[in-house]
């Protein structure tokens, strides 16, 4: 990264260990109270309205009634808006520094603001299984007399289709789903709330631009099709999953919830912490072959607060860069049957562990199916998957020097079964 | 079903054999050249254009800018417009019949007109695996050493979250897609066009309204959701999908493609021909129960015509009462985990095979994995899979006294890969 960009800073205040500084600028979607939903970029503890902005001649207006899909369809419109951000609040420009009438209309406390998701229709939600501990570790557990990886894992970015109609932001509460499960030495199944509420630590990406049905995108080509990251939690029900998923895939025990942290971190602002990732062996079919480092170091933390907590505890701590496929391999690998990508579909990475204990993504992993419960420092309670009342955080960012770009948080909180 | 209707005749030309007599009244969308697209009602060789006979003040006009969803939707109003025209256009009524300019404008050859996907936008695409003799043959080949169906298949409508982008109207040519496969001794996979292309021939529906996310639909107040039926074929690519669906199901085996045929057929229309279906023992868990017919008797019928055919050959014909779980027990178990269906939803039923040779609804089936290949009696030639340039198409209706209530075809040709 040039000294330049990294030495930049902004009159809006933005502390160190904030996740938007000026070089982040990410994108969202608020609103005020009950107010129509406008575009918004996060800054320290603010969020610039991009609309006033844009009616004060400060910045191009993004037209349409899904400006989001604008924004991550027109690479030019964004180049544009993003250097014009970093120019107008960097801290010598008195543009809107010195226009205090346009600055507390155009910057807004994030605290008083109601944050959506960060693309109000998403056409398509997948998730790949792209992280190899994790893979790895479901193997061992479900598997035992098999490898631990599948035969397939390292030629194919493994994937399936999730539900994007309940793909919702970060805070929205998560009621716990009812389903079919089997016990293992019960004669048939019962129906009633899971028992084995989990959490996914994974990463997603937004897809900017389709392709036309029928014309895979090659690999040189897919980096223009890769808009920006975000925080996803793939909810998860395993024992509903242990009963539902042969031969076609989980279903129901991952549908009824997927959150997303509230903003979408372009890829420009991650550029200076791209890494090589691990190696990969065997190589990588040609349609899979990338050149230089597509991974990020994205520093990941999980966290638990259940009702009795004053406090939440780190539960996980590990890092994107853990996975085994890039997100252009994956996006490559999805595009290869000629699939028509859509601007504003999310992939997802799939569960993100590292090698040790303590970086697991998951409940199940943490707790070896529950076998070896966590206990919580502050109270002495213990957990085996989540309870009613309980609160999961996925924070993220990239550590620069001086500075961090980071994710924001995907929060949820269990509710219990509806009655 | 009432005498009344099941005598009620047009002035509009409808032969004996037509799927699209005044008892049908299916609602597609259609454009003239590249002209805009309007919602139009089939009945005989024509299409109606509703936004006319709305102008003109004899029906009244869908609102929204995308009016087929306000129509699956508004229950009410799907109702008028069905009642208006069945009195419109039945034989004694002069208002539309003697109206000669009015008529030309509202009714249109259907020869002349494009069809588009029924519904624009769709949101989710879920595939079910309800055929319970596709199901059993598919393990009789994969899986020789086990029962046939997996223990969970007669407690659970197997599903799997599908792509809705790559869903795609009746005529729509195929691109034989790329991908990897592994053949059994080699050593590692390669990357190519699908050497077992394979349609599937299935049922859809639509879903009418949506449901909070978080609050399950109950099986008494499914009923309410269920919209209308129509034709599905899920194109498949069997070596893509053996060598990828371990542990997540099938993905770009499936993704590049599905044909739906251009008509909804609503409900009211296949009342007549509601039937029990088979009996399910063990018998479900309670939020799968239902009351009286919940089956439809719908025949099928497949054929296939290469290249150097002159007429298509009829491979397959089976009935849709052959499906194991019903449309209103596949949409029960979607919700009962509290996922939010959205209007425009289209769920498949999986494949429909009837218990014997020369009834299945694929070709896997059809041939054995490829072990006894189809013959063309016309030409000689034999299919394993698909060829480049065969046409498949999948027909479908309801035998009344006098009349059909059909769903039209789909129909699609292969192409071969792009290059």
């Amino acid at each position: 990264m040039s000294h330049s960009v990294s030495s930049l800073t902004s009159w809006v205040p933005v502390a160190p260990e904030s996740h938007f500084p000026i070089q982040n600028l990410p994108y969202g979607r608020f609103s005020e109270g009950d107010g129509p939903i406008r575009l918004g970029v996060a800054i320290g503890e603010s969020v610039v309205d991009l609309a006033v902005l844009g009616e004060a001649g400060l910045l191009p207006t993004v037209p349409g009634e899904t400006p989001e899909l604008t924004l991550l369809e027109d690479r030019a419109l964004h180049i544009e808006i993003r250097g014009r951000l970093q120019e107008l609040l960097e801290a010598s420009c008195p543009t809107l520094r010195d226009d205090g009438a346009l600055r507390n209309r155009a910057i807004l406390p994030m605290r008083r603001v109601r944050l959506h998701r960060p693309v109000g229709t998403i056409g398509a939600f997948v998730d790949f299984y792209s992280g190899i501990h994790h893979a790895s570790n479901v193997g061992k557990m479900f598997r035992p007399e098999q490898a631990p990886l599948l035969p397939n894992y390292r030629h194919i970015p493994i994937g399936y289709n999730g539900r994007a109609s309940s793909v919702v932001v970060s805070g929205t509460s998560i009621r716990r789903p009812k389903g079919q499960t089997k016990a293992p030495q019960a004669e048939g199944p019962s129906f009633g709330p899971t028992r084995e509420m989990d959490f996914e630590l994974e990463m997603g990406f937004f897809v900017r631009g389709g392709n036309p049905l029928g014309e895979p995108i090659p690999m040189e080509r897919v980096e223009e099709h890769l808009f920006g990251l975000t925080l996803v939690n793939d909810w998860s029900a395993r024992d509903l999953q242990r009963w539902e998923y042969q031969p076609l895939g989980p279903f129901l025990a991952k549908s009824f919830a997927t959150s997303v942290s509230p903003w979408i971190v372009p890829l420009e602002a991650l550029e200076p912490f791209r890494v090589a990732g691990m190696s990969q062996a065997p190589e990588p079919l040609p349609y899979l072959r990338q050149t230089g480092p597509q991974h990020y170091a994205i520093e990941l933390e999980v966290t638990l607060q259940t009702q009795k907590m004053r406090n939440p505890q780190v539960i996980s701590r590990t890092n994107a860069r853990e996975l085994y496929w890039s997100f252009a391999q994956q996006l490559a690998h999805q595009a290869s049957n000629g699939t028509n990508l859509q601007t504003g579909d999310l992939y997802a990475s799939g569960t993100i562990s590292g090698a040790e204990p303590g970086t697991f993504g998951s409940m199940l992993e943490l707790t070896w199916k529950g076998e070896t419960p966590l206990e919580m420092v502050e109270t002495g309670e213990t957990r085996r998957f989540l309870e009613d009342g309980d609160v999961l955080t996925i924070s993220g960012w990239c550590q620069g020097d001086g500075f961090r770009i980071g994710f924001g948080e995907v929060v949820g909180q269990i509710l219990p079964s509806p009655g």
